[in-house]
Formats: C-alpha cells, sequence, structure tokens
C-alpha cells in the first residue's frame, strides 16, 4: 500500500502532535499540514512569559527540548511531514474529500485531496463589543505576531502604564509580565466582583486578588470597560469604566477569552454543539467519519457536570493530537473528557485547581458545599514550609469530591496536591476517599495528615454537622460590613495573638484561649451567635465540640481561620472601610 | 449514659489521635492511655532531622502546628484526656475486661477496667543478631532517648566517624543528618546491592547512591556487617564486614527495619498473620472485637499485591487513629489498605514511590515491565526546572500499573507527580489512565504532556511493541562490563554532545545524530545489536521507529538516556574499572 494522505489544517498544537504520532506508527503515510501563519508549533502558553522576559525570545517557543527549531524544514527532515506554512484552507469539499487552499504568498489556489481530514484550527480571542477596541496599542496577547508587537512596544519603553481588561488566567499572567519584570503600572479591570471570575471559588480569589494588589497591581473589579479613546492632549490611550473611572495609559490588553473557530468546518456542514465549537465523538471524529478535530476547536465532555464544554488548554490539544495519530494509524483510543484542571502562577503564588469550583457547582444544579483548610506543606516541625490554602467542592446529598482548589508560595506543593485530586476525579471519589488519599509521607514533603486528607476529614466533619462552616467572606460581611451586633467573634488563640483584634474591635472580639475554655466555660456569651476563630480553623473546630457539650450550639467555624482572613486582605479592607 | 471507659496502651501518634478523635465525638466517653515512656505524641519521623540540627529540640517533635507542648497535662486540660506515663501495661485480662498496670516509678500494680481497648505499642527496632551489637556507641535512632544520646554525642564533638549499618529509608536519612550538617565522616553498609533495597527500582536506586556518594558518603553495597569491636588502640569501635574491610568509627547506627510489639496482645491470646503482626478488619477491630489495634504493631492489606503486609507509617497511623475514634464512638468507619505510598529526602533528592518496585512485583508473581522517563518538571522553555527521573512498573498482560517512583532535585514536583499515581491506585488503573491524567497544566508548574502522561505513553509503546527499552543497568553491563562485541551504541544525539563518548568508546559508539538518520541509514550498522540512546530516550525511540521501517529491528532504546546513565554514574564506574 502506498500509504494514506493524512491534509491537517493547522499547525500550532495539536497538528504537528497528531502528525508525529501518525508517522511514527505509519511511516508510509503521507502526511500534510496547512497553516496560514508563518509560525507553526510552539507553545502558545509561554507567551506571557516571553513578554515579562523570563523566556529570552520566540525561538525558545518554537524548539523542541533538545533546543532544535521546529521549522516546515525540521519537520521534513526528521518528521518527513511535509508543512506548508502561508497556507489558507479556505473549503473543504467532503463529497471530492479535498481541501481548498490559497497560498497566502502569490494568491494561487489549489485542490488538496485527502483520506483523512484533521481540523486543529484552533481558536481566536475575543473581541469585547467597546467602542475604541481597535485603535493602535489595543491588542490581545494569543498569537506570535501580537506578543512581539507588544513585546517591542515595552521593551522600546513606550509604555509607563498598561490596562489589562479581564481578571481570568490571561489577564493575571499578564499583570505579572508587565508588571515584575518591567515595572509598568499597570490596572487590572474585570467586570465580576472577583479575579478569575466563574473558575476559582470567592474565598481564594481573594487572596490572589490581595497578592497582585501587594505587588502593585491596579485591581478594579466590578467595573465595565465602556470606551477607550486616544488622549489628545498626553498622547496614548484613555480607558473609560464604568463605575466612573478613567485610566491613562500606552497599552491595552484585552484578555476576554477564546472563540473556536469553526467557519471552515461548518460551511463544510460539520455539526458544532451547545457551545459553538465542533462536536467530537471518543474518537475525536467529527460528525464526517473521515475527518477528526481536536484542540482549542473542540467541545469536551466535563467529567463533573456530563455536559459539553469548550475548554481550550495546550496540554489537553497534544494529549488529544496522540489520539487522532492513533486513530488515524487504525487505532481505537479514546478521549473520555475533561475534569477541567489548570494551574497558574501569578507573582509568588502558585494557584491549581480541578473539577468544578462552588459557583460552577451551584449553577450546574448541585447541592455542594465548599470546605476550606489552611495547613503547611510540610511537617510542622520542618524548618521550612509555606501554608497551603485548600478549597474542596462536596456534594452534600452523595458526599462526592466535585472539585478542589489550592493556592500557596510553593506553588509545586500546591499543584502537587491538586494532580493527586485531579488524577481521582473521573472515578467519582467521595470524601472518605479524600481522607485516606496515601500522601507520600515524610516529613520534608507533607504531613502526616497531610492538608488534602485534613481537607477530607474536614468536609466529613462538616457534612456529619459536627463542624459549621462559615466562609471568609461571610465572616467580613458579618462582622465588618454589616457590624452585625447579633454576631460576636470567639477568638480561641492565646492572648498575645488575640491582643490586636481584642483592641480593634472591643467587646465585639472576646478572646478565651482553646485551652483555658473548658474551665472558663462562664465567661462565654450565650446570647449572641459566636463566630470561632483560630489561627486555621482546627483548635475552633475543637472548641466547637466543647462548647457543643455545654449546649452552646449557635456558633460557626471560619474556615482557614485568621491564616485565610489576613492573606485575603480582610482585615486591611476592614481599616479602609472605617477611615 | 456515663460514658464508657476506653483504655489505649500506647500514647506516640496513633493512641493520641484516637483519644482527641474519640473525644470531639462523644465528650462523656472517659478516656486514659498508658505509655511507659516519659515522652507521648511526639513525630518520630522527625528524629532525623532533630539529630542534623535542622529541628532544634525534642519539644519541637512534641509540639502542636501551634507550638503548644502535648504533655499529659496539655491531654488532660485541653482534651480531657487522662495520660498516665511511666506506666506499664502487663497483661490484658479479656475476661474481666481490664488491664494490668504497673506504676514504673514506684512499682505498684494494679487493675484497669475498660470497656473498649485500643492496642497502639507501635513497634521496635531489630537487632541484627551481630556480635558486639550490645557494645557502647552502638545504637538505633527510633526513639527520643536514643535520639537524644545521639545528638549529645555528636554536639559535644565526639564523633568524627560514624558507621550506619542498612541502607533503607532510616539509615540514607541519618546518612545526611551525620554528614550534612555535622560534617562526620560516614559509612553506610548495606549488605543488598542497592540502597533502599526491595523498594526502590534499580535504576534510581543507582541515582541515590551517586548522590550519596557525591555528598561525602561511603556506600558500600553487598557487605555483610560480620562484627563490631572495642577498638583497644585507637578507642572507638571497629566495625568488621564481608567482603573484608574494617570501618573504624566512634557511632555505629543500625537501621534494620523494626518489628511489631504484640507480646502483649498475643499473651492475651489476640491472632498475629503471617508479618507477625496483630491481624485486624476493615474496622480496625483485633479477633477480640472489644479490642482495636492500629499504627505499628498490625498488619494491613496491601492494595496492589492483596496480601498483608507490615508497613509502619506515621500517615497510616493518624489515618488508623482516626478511624478507630470514629467507631469507638459508634461509628462505621473503614481502613481498606495501602499502596504503599512513602517519600524520603536524601541530601538534595527528593525521592517518593507509590505501589509496588519492579523487584516486588517479581517476587509477587506479577509478570511486569519496567519503564522509565526523564523529562523537566516545568514546560521546558520555562527559565527554571529540573529533571524528574520517573519509573513505572506495569502489569504486561492487564495494562494494570502496580507502582511508579520517581526523583530529582524538586522534591514537591517529585511528590506531587507521586501523589498522583497514588491516589489511582486503589481503582485499578491502566497505562491509558495514566496517558490521560489531567495534570493541571501551566508552563511553571507542568509540561502540557507532563512527565507522567510521558511515562504512560511510553509504557504504551513498550507494551504495544512499538518501543524495546533497556534498562541502564542492563546497558552498563552490556557496553562497559561484559564489553559485549556484538553491541554497539548508536547515539543520536547532536556531534557536540556524543564527542566525549565516541573518543572514549571508539568503534564501540556510532554517533548519527536523529535529524539526519534518514538521509544517513546506508551508515547504520546492520551486523551488530544497536543499543539507541539520546539525552533522555525520546529521540532514541523516534530513531528505533526510523530503523524499523529500514528494516532493522536487532535494535533496543536506552529508557532515559545519557541523563539517567550519567544521574546513576554509570560512566564514572566505567572509568574506574578501565583504571
Amino acid at each position: 500500500m502506498g500509504g494514506k494522505r493524512v491534509v491537517i489544517i493547522g499547525g500550532v498544537a495539536l497538528g504537528p502532535k497528531t502528525a508525529c504520532r501518525l508517522k511514527r506508527l505509519e511511516p508510509d503515510a503521507e502526511v500534510v499540514i496547512i497553516d496560514q501563519d508563518e509560525y507553526i508549533s510552539y507553545g502558545g502558553c509561554g507567551i506571557p512569559y516571553f513578554i515579562s522576559g523570563d523566556v529570552n525570545s520566540v525561538q525558545d517557543l518554537m524548539s523542541t527540548s533538545f533546543h532544535m527549531l521546529r521549522t516546515p524544514q525540521f519537520f521534513q527532515d526528521v518528521k518527513d511531514v511535509k508543512v506548508r506554512v502561508r497556507t489558507r484552507a479556505t473549503a473543504i469539499d467532503r463529497e471530492k474529500r479535498c481541501v481548498h487552499l490559497v497560498d497566502l504568498a502569490t494568491g494561487a489556489e489549489e485542490e488538496l485531496p485527502y483520506d483523512r481530514l484533521v481540523i486543529a484550527t484552533g481558536s481566536t480571542p475575543n473581541r469585547p463589543p467597546i467602542p475604541g477596541i481597535d485603535l493602535p496599542g489595543v491588542t490581545s496577547v494569543t498569537n506570535l505576531h501580537a506578543a512581539m508587537a507588544v513585546k517591542d512596544m515595552i521593551s522600546s519603553g513606550k509604555v509607563d502604564r498598561a490596562v489589562i481588561i479581564g481578571g481570568g488566567a490571561i489577564g493575571c499572567e499578564m499583570a505579572e509580565a508587565l508588571g515584575d519584570l518591567w515595572g509598568i503600572e499597570t490596572h487590572l479591570v474585570e467586570v465580576e466582583e472577583q479575579v478569575l471570575p466563574g473558575i476559582l471559588a470567592p474565598s481564594l480569589a481573594g487572596i490572589v486578588r490581595t497578592h497582585l494588589e501587594e505587588k502593585g497591581v491596579h485591581v478594579r473589579l466590578g467595573r465595565r470597560v465602556v470606551q477607550i479613546r486616544k488622549d489628545d492632549e498626553e498622547g496614548g490611550l484613555v480607558v473609560e469604566l464604568k463605575p466612573e473611572e478613567s485610566l491613562h495609559a500606552q497599552l491595552v490588553i484585552t484578555s476576554a477569552g477564546v472563540r473556536p473557530n469553526v467557519e471552515l468546518a461548518k460551511s463544510a456542514g460539520l455539526a458544532t454543539g451547545p457551545t459553538g465549537a465542533l462536536i467530537v465523538n471518543e474518537m475525536l471524529q467529527t460528525s464526517d467519519p473521515r475527518i477528526f478535530a481536536g484542540g482549542d476547536c473542540i467541545e469536551i465532555p466535563h467529567l463533573i457536570t456530563g455536559k459539553p464544554v469548550f475548554f481550550p488548554q495546550g496540554s489537553l490539544a497534544n494529549r488529544q493530537g496522540r489520539i487522532i495519530g492513533t486513530n488515524l494509524a487504525g487505532g481505537a483510543a479514546k478521549f473520555k473528557g475533561t475534569v477541567g484542571s489548570f494551574s497558574i502562577k501569578v507573582f509568588d503564588l502558585g494557584v491549581a485547581s480541578t473539577g468544578i469550583s462552588p459557583q460552577t457547582a451551584a449553577k450546574n444544579g448541585f447541592d455542594a458545599e465548599s470546605v476550606l483548610v489552611v495547613q503547611a506543606d510540610r511537617a510542622h516541625f520542618y524548618p521550612t514550609q509555606d501554608l497551603i490554602y485548600f478549597q474542596l467542592t462536596v456534594e452534600r446529598k452523595t458526599r462526592r469530591i466535585l472539585g478542589a482548589q489550592a493556592l500557596g508560595a510553593n506553588g509545586d506543593a500546591v499543584a502537587g496536591r491538586i494532580n493527586s485530586i485531579a488524577s481521582l476525579l473521573p472515578f467519582h471519589p467521595t470524601v472518605e476517599d479524600i481522607s485516606n488519599l496515601e500522601i507520600a509521607y515524610s516529613p520534608p514533603f507533607a504531613s502526616a495528615l497531610d492538608v488534602v486528607n485534613a481537607a477530607g476529614n474536614t468536609a466529613e466533619n462538616i457534612l456529619d454537622g459536627l463542624n459549621r462552616p462559615m466562609d471568609p467572606a461571610e465572616f467580613e460581611k458579618c462582622l465588618l460590613i454589616d457590624q452585625d451586633e447579633e454576631c460576636l467573634c470567639l477568638d480561641v488563640r492565646g492572648p498575645a495573638n488575640a491582643a490586636p483584634f481584642v483592641e480593634r474591635f472591643g467587646a465585639r472580639w472576646v478572646n478565651i484561649p482553646q485551652e483555658t475554655l473548658n474551665k472558663r466555660m462562664d465567661e462565654v456569651p450565650r446570647n449572641k451567635r459566636l463566630l470561632l476563630v483560630c489561627n486555621s480553623g482546627v483548635r475552633s473546630y475543637e472548641a466547637m465540640r466543647q462548647l457543643e457539650r455545654e449546649g452552646i450550639t449557635n456558633t460557626k467555624n471560619v474556615q482557614g481561620g485568621v491564616a485565610a482572613l489576613k492573606k485575603s486582605g480582610v482585615f486591611d479592607r476592614g481599616n479602609e472601610s472605617s477611615d
């Protein structure tokens, strides 16, 4: 047999992966990759690090791990894969099994026949419908051309101030890229009331926001951009917000998500789903079994909600590329879906997540509990350590784990914990599975009862009614914003820790150390709702059990304790509001 | 009800955990902990860090995470748990439901009745039957008294040289403790041919051994200690080995494992199993349902082999303590077994493992394949990164994952990867589950195709016959030890990398870079067995596929490539042997 001809439209992540896997399995296959761009096979997720300067050149993003540039010539010589750049696929003729091409340099048209076709057309950044969005100086950063233009602008000293529209993952990464190495005064504008909206629990998002602010980023939450205009007096641009504020900047970066590039496939009659992306089966075939699709242009099943989602991730594109390569060679590999894992570095914080957040759980009709624990990443007696803020989302009725999120200064330790949950999620674990999850223990790398296990135990205690939790945000509302007179904080830490709070809050902050509580039970106010607080939520849980024994049940345990409250800037904001 | 009386024999890890959990659930319960020692509730796993000086004082090992010393008084005041130290349980009368006690200070005897009894008697270090093992200066380090004595001896400058007998986990940790901070000339003697025998795959154990040697530890493998004697001339001790060698030292530490303390329970007629430890059911009840047991004195099911194992780990003791506490309060919590996770820091290397090693797999009758991959812990373009050496053990017929082990300079990243497998193992994952395991991706914390996924993919390729692997140790034997003339190394890296090897090995080391291989196919020797080598095993796999296409099939792919060979000191040992 002469070898089947496989045409792949798109050469960034999935396309090359598919081509290489297929050629290893079936060396006789004739494989052609088409791409309208001149750049192919690059790590798009590295763009923020290229802009920051952590990655020196775009060549680094286009190289193999052994420093070989993945050019069309490389693919030809090393992989026996033909790559045609600056070539656009304008139509797919499924009857004739050919793709119509235009050479963007010469304008020449051509029909390229295929036995199998792979659609790897990726995604395009959303351009929010804002007046002025097309002005020079306003850009997204999802492809190398835009990234190079932005870096040129920055490195030639033309940018003192920048506005980022959208506080999602790319927005937060870009805030670090601009602020950390270049020292650009950066404003991050987000229409929702938190950064990383929809994907991070509010308790953790508050910590990220506070950290961004500590690093000098001006975070504007709950603000909509209504217009971008030229600043005729000072030069540059003015970004107008509502509630009213005007931000002057030379550079405006939009990070409002991406949408799948499906026009070509739709024109050929291939089916798209509720998310607008292409529908594929487990083998990653489209509605035409001769045509496969993967990467940022398809929708995939979410393994927690069971619904299709559009979840563009370079990691998934790579895995799907391998699966398509296997199946093109006659295999039967399957892609079953996503649990939604992701991670992000925001300055000195590592953030990781898997499954769904409490908000996404609510939107999908789950009756879910959110559990927050704070614990060191190592044995508490080990000399160096960092706290991990760990959140679990649990379905009440079934005790099923719906998601987990964490953050902390030791990003590897944070990501490692989340990965231990991520791998488990397809198997529908319960809180008991998390309580007994067998983290590899030794004092330098874990606690004997690791933060993951502690989260499982706490979830179990909450579901069993032993622990009545209160979220840090709820605490802030109750004690600081509403200043609810029916609420009183009972701080069960030692006097030295509690003193500044007693001084600030007066009669509304009572200190009885937990180790003296049994003896001082008659000092506990019985006519108020008690918000129990310690450093992390452990001793306050113990206090709740002690109070319960004495019939004092109008209590809530503040999750994550003072560690979480401080880290999310609750008391600093309290200061501002009382100014 | 007046509250049941629960007596707990043993107050280090499981005992206190059980007591505290029970009291939170059932405050009326009367709980008494008996311990023959004066020290209770300490982190025994921290002893090597106390000896090294990383942990300043034993108090740190006996404190809570909020710096409160866990004394008997603490348990009384804070937990309402009575602790009786320096009190030995001499017999259990199951008929009368009471424990016979002796007060070790006064000699007074007593009978203490119980409704439920918990056996938490822990373990005792093995004393190898070596003449001289009882000499002063020979000690184990598994309890605080011994640890303090060792630290006193070291810190008063009495130890220049030390011998550690046993290259297991404690032996390796002690080698670091003595060498790193105290600068003691340390000899590590192990009867097997590798460090961490039985628990770490030889390919990884070779890397640990080389690292120990780089750090100045004198590693003596395949040597048995035949005698320890006083050195009458110079003072101190002499440790006599076979094959013959005499090591002079002032301190000899034995780390030959531990055995369960079951005499008391056995005398009372409670059943022990094939490992010699107590048999318990999933509720952690012994053969007498009124008596529970947990921690270092029980055997538990191994979830991979299905057989009972004795696996003393502080982390498991804590989890079992919580389960017993729950069940004493009328709950029905279950402990299903262990997947055998552990981790260890050896100087600058983090090592973690879960499931079973290739040797344990073979011993248990599995037909298993060992897979080794080497890859960075982050995106390859990210500026800082460390390699992870990752090993999978896979059952050939079922494609089931039996175990995973890894090591690298970034211990948190290493442990995180292993934890992602550990959590999955009870669910009987296959290689396909590992290929698709959804590691939380972003360039600072993972690769798009992470090392875990790469290991799954490589395992799949090996099981499918696409990749024929050769272990680094096998390579060493073939090329360096046996100097097999039928074998030839085909190095597919660039000429600059290959040159020193071509120079050293002459005609037995041929260099054809992989990107030129298709064009230079006629230069490939066809009458030899080809050992394909690149930096990590990726390009050499690609070369294997290319050669296959040309009918050259007498090839093996050296797993982990030159990265693994160098790291395990293969070429250095090669130098020695050619001296």
